[in-house]
């Protein structure tokens, strides 16, 4: 499976991705699954995926080819104006994808099937986030729900709805998210470690602060360890049942 | 669906379901999954069921007629030895019931299954704990993983997962099920108040403290309420992370 997250703050916007792909348990491996192309001073556009790796693949590479031969079909995701338009073509290239996955060849026992999180900002434009799904179909990010996961989302969801605010800090948010990144890893064996982390400053238009966490990286272990000591003490903080 | 837990602890067992159930999100209403029988100072058994309500309703139909009607089909849950035993018997009353479900007639869209958790003690025994699948079989719980969940077990398994621990208190586990069920309750409309609560005591031979735990409960509303602060609380005391 995955986890990714895509949130969007006041001050911009913070992408985390885990790394592992796997076919079954005995089969799994480091795989990125997020990825940005950028025209500085202009553009920046990120895209994390979950699903099957093959499509997934095919759609980044397709993106990316498609934006650098500028002949073959035009406007790429480099030069559409908008994101919602970026949205649209994403959208369109992963449903591309999946249909040319589902020929009338011998069946498949899965549906080649994935999800995206898109998000960037293009001058002109905020900074926004979209949900893109197989269907090549997608919903924008609200004020109300300032954020979307993909893949194995439960686990590490609660803390998000309870403790995210969008005018967090990006320090904090990632503390934030590095504690929803945990919980999951240590319930499902199919989200792993490294850990991409993407900040994007609003209005800045440039990659900045990409980075990898990996496994042993000294902050991650100090969240990691020290959660569950917190949450102890976060329970003792409340009022205490009395049996009759 | 359902949440339900059931724990281990030192001091005995612990169990605690939702109440609703549904057929799409248009047709829900609160309807009972933890049921227990006892023979006061030798047995209590508790049962708590998710999965199709067809299929769990006959299956405690099934175990409390029998538990009456001695000649049908003996030894009944009130007589078997062990806890083992009597989760054999569970086991393949609901095979039977969900096999019984599956005639030639037309095909259903579900497929009728549901799952248990069986919990309680008969003198000469320890308190236990089974987990029983659609298909008769069954797991014991171990000191490894003192609890088991069934229904939808993910948005509330981390928190349990970080801090249960067998020699809490009655008081303190029950605080933290209600941290465990109001996330799930926040995150899927599937799942929802009032909640069934039971406490065994190991040796007691004896049911007491079930109680229902209304929405508008007081300690419920305090729980619910506080634990969004604690949480952010929780999250300050973790070091930050420096941005470069």
């Amino acid at each position: 499976m995955t986890y990714c997250v895509g949130l969007r703050l006041n001050k911009g916007l913070v992408f985390m991705s885990d790394t592992r792909t796997n076919a079954g348990v005995d089969n799994f491996s480091v795989t990125k699954k997020m990825f940005t192309w950028d025209v500085p001073g202009e553009r920046v556009i990120t895209v994390m995926t979950a699903g099957n790796l093959a499509t997934t693949q095919a759609l980044v590479s397709l993106l990316d080819e498609r934006s650098k031969i500028l002949a073959e079909r035009s406007p790429t995701i480099m030069e559409l104006p908008t994101m919602f338009q970026v949205a649209r073509l994403v959208g369109a290239t992963l449903k591309e994808v999946i249909i040319d996955s589902n020929p009338e060849g011998q069946e498949a026992a899965t549906k080649f099937r994935a999800s995206v999180i898109l998000g960037g900002q293009i001058k002109g434009g905020s900074p926004t986030l979209f949900m893109i799904y197989p269907e090549g179909n997608f919903i924008e990010i609200t004020d109300d729900s300032p954020f979307f996961q993909i893949g194995e989302a439960k686990y590490g969801k609660p803390i998000l709805v309870r403790a995210f605010d969008p005018d967090m800090s990006f320090e904090d948010t990632i503390k934030l998210l590095l504690v929803s990144f945990d919980s999951t890893i240590k319930a499902n064996l199919s989200v792993g470690m490294p850990l991409d982390l993407q900040i994007y400053a609003k209005d800045s238009f440039e990659v900045r602060n990409m980075n990898r966490i990996e496994a042993d990286d000294p902050y991650f272990e100090s969240i990691s360890s020290g959660w569950g000591e917190a949450l102890r003490t976060a329970l003792t903080q409340l009022p205490s049942y009395k049996l009759d």
